[in-house]
């Protein structure tokens, strides 16, 4: 296959179940609501050694949002368990602490819901209030009072949805995965979790030392094609970014493979696109190439 | 006592000792580094609920870099032990797998050293290369060689000094705050580990509910004024923004709370600076906001 | 009237009729097209001094323009004459110098065209190419090739469209003001022109200098409140600011003010919303607050 | 000549003089200057078509500006005629109508002064006072009060001092040209005009139209390498970017072209560093690469 003059390879991504929590952070201007959702979905970049994975999916206007100010929604991904946990101290200690924020929940047709207590720290002075039709816990704080939904819907979404940017050189392969995931930021219901969304190290399960978990992905290192069999890097690639796609559900990971797919094979250098899976055994998702273009 | 006709509260910050980390971040290009010195550095507001505090200090030109390229410095600060396994986790999650980075050690004098052996994950491909005169390894990755430094100087720093900036309304004192962050930002050796680097609810330890640890600090709260005893609200102020600061000593901790208090001062509606402390028996440090101005 | 607890003034801004053109400038990242067309819309902010009004309507993703790569919408404002000559300039000079950029035409339905000849550049080495079914022209230039239409639209548009945030102090006033812009960014059809979309300093026409065409509005200055005659600064209002738009029509421009009314109102501080007219003899567009909240 | 194995052409830039003013503008945060000099320096890449050459030089911090806020210096560029109506356009437009600004003259100590006179805008309510031992005018506005000096030193600088960094394909040539611009930003009393500091398609005198004073240099055309007699773009070179720099004086621009490119030579793909002349005849400034590196 090709598209735009990029090989597209025919194979597929392999992805998994996770859980979902979509937050709707709002603040008195976009930037202060901007603030919070960067800091709360920091340090989430992968759940290997991350508490979580997390990420801003996208800006909410204030005609959207429960409270009519400008939001942002982020996503926070994590096994069932934990998941609760990090939406309860990502808010406590990254939102509430943040200036005139105020959090909503952002998915209120879930069936499956966690409680997200915050107002004990009121610490008796806390009281409740419908705001937009949600039930709110206000919280006398010091900038004036702190208002937040508590009940949250959680969704078994998709992780690890992706695709691999190759170039001719390695500014080309990043440019490419930059307009990949400029395209993706406009997608609703996915995040990219890495650092600016792009990953730059790929890596394998396993090690030949015992300790580590993951490492390297020698097959995909382009400065090792020559010194490691089966090498999966193309004649002439100098380079590899993957994106990685977390999403509330299949439909929203394959817009968003199909959009950043799209972006990429734009950028001149780029020469191939290909995708990362396990032979399809671990996953329960095998997302196409060839269906998203 | 009065600065640009704001009150300056006669009390002190008081602060204690953390261990503090410096790494600096290098990319292909300013934003690169910055996104990743980003992800490093979120979920890390307060040592209360996150992981560490963690922080960007500031921007480094290339020709201050060991390999020549523009770079970010951050500080990561927590107890000896958590900070090593926080160093080690950050940078695995947030800096090796973002795009063309490179991390050096931030502290190459102090004595205390900590191994940040990022180059198992090499998982044999890695090998040692000196650059700009620092003994780093390199690991084959996908976007090509990933260079890092492992050995990590430590210092015993500052974390919690602190002030508040209190305003006629919200939007003043949350003006004067961000006044007050924009100046801290030139300052070098510290961070504000908040989100945007602003308080907007600040704690104190303990609560009536058995179970917090740490609740909202209501003597500080002004929509509590009058209904709880020795309020420390003063009359007119309807909101208040703490400012809290870690460092690599005393001197830079001093250094921000002078250059923030002096900038938030400059903000019209800002109409009082206080600072916050235990009485004095908890934290080795007492920073008179009086000798900073 | 009130909204949200702050007045909403019984009267209507009056605007003028202008001419349009609108600009789609792709790149291959989003961070570039949003380079050139910061350049090609500065000094813009009115026409009384610059030689036209002109700012970014906003982003536009890649599956919606003629080449498939992400760009910024932009508006031109001018007289008729003026427009064709400013739409040449800002494009020759801020956008075809810019990296990577192609431009369209986004007024493809408008019966009324300007030619916007840049191909002259290419020195005899430029040739026609369809690309996304819009007839541009190629030119060589040192990145490469540049791509551009060179058939615009234009449109009888709007300008002068406004309303004044008044605040109980300045940086109440300034956040609501902040706040309406943030709203009117995700308005389609319109631009706020001013520095950061905020205006400080409104006029009225004439002065007591005779060679000054306009000079400040001293009606709406609160220092002067008690030296004026006729001061229309309501009392306890410590600072104004105008939001003034253009836009592609009537509708455009009226969804912008709605949009920009409701967020200011949502802001602590601020207390009074009033829009600019002259008695409503110059402008043919009288648009009533109230029929917009 | 070769720096991190990139060849550098044994060549000079040749620069013009060009009369230059600095403008100190403040605002009650980093972000409210930063708009307003965004708008008062855009529309401002090149003396040819644009009224002036226009940048922002880089942030003042609050304890270096007059005012104690921060604020940010820009370079105004012109010919000495053209340059005080420059000036006092892009103050009274882009500078007087931001929200919370002030500004100071950034070259105190020169000679030849220029007369900047904003408080006819007062309408007679204008007034005297000294800030930060300057003479300024106060001109009560909508928002409070505006602040700003009116006499301002200019000094002859350096125009046009330049460099071209080439690449072995697009993306790198770019991201050579970023990181250029990236160190470029930390040199005092330089700026770079052009969208984000780079110009995609620089320009020869005359054409082959008569009516165009300018037009493509096709001997820097990668694409026209085969077509053209003599072309300049050396083999393997598929795009060229051109940084453009003026500056305060002869110095500045220097350590200006030494950072840029420096800068340049580290980024993977950038494979030429040339500079741009006329032959020597024009400009009374030879700026040797060789003498930067």
């Amino acid at each position: 296959m090709d598209l735009n003059g990029v090989t597209i390879d025919d194979t597929y991504a392999e992805a998994f179940p996770t859980w979902v929590s979509r937050v709707i952070i709002t603040a008195v201007t976009k930037k202060y609501a901007y603030n919070a959702a960067v800091e709360a979905t920091g340090f989430a970049t992968s759940a290997i050694g991350c508490p979580c994975e997390a990420g801003i999916e996208g800006f909410v206007p204030a005609e959207e949002t429960p409270d009519g100010r400008p939001g942002y929604a982020i996503l926070i991904c994590a096994g069932k368990k934990k998941l609760k946990a990090q939406v309860v101290e990502r808010l406590s200690e990254c939102v509430l602490t943040a200036p005139t924020t105020a959090v909503f929940d952002g998915l209120p047709e879930a069936e499956e819901r966690i409680a997200v207590k915050l107002h004990f720290f009121g610490d008796g002075y806390e009281y409740q209030k419908e705001v937009g039709g949600r039930k709110c816990w206000v919280i006398p704080v010091m900038n004036g009072e702190y208002v937040g939904e508590e009940d949250f819907g959680i969704v078994k979404g998709v992780a690890g949805g992706n695709f691999f940017v190759m170039g001719e050189n390695q500014m080309a392969a990043l440019m490419g995965a930059q307009a990949a995931v400029d395209a993706i930021a406009g997608v609703s219901g996915v995040i990219t979790s890495f650092p600016g969304g792009i990953v730059a190290s790929g890596s394998k399960v396993g090690s030949k030392y015992k300790f580590m978990v993951a490492s390297t992905n020698e097959k995909y290192c382009p400065t090792l094609r020559e010194k490691v069999e089966d090498s999966k890097v193309p004649e002439g690639v100098k380079a590899i970014y993957e994106i990685v796609i977390d999403g509330v559900d299949e439909e929203s990971v394959k817009n968003a493979m199909s959009a950043g797919v799209k972006a990429a094979t734009k950028v001149p250098g780029v020469v191939f696109i290909s995708a990362g899976n396990f032979g399809g055994n671990l996953g329960p998702f095998k997302l196409e190439l060839k269906d998203l273009i």
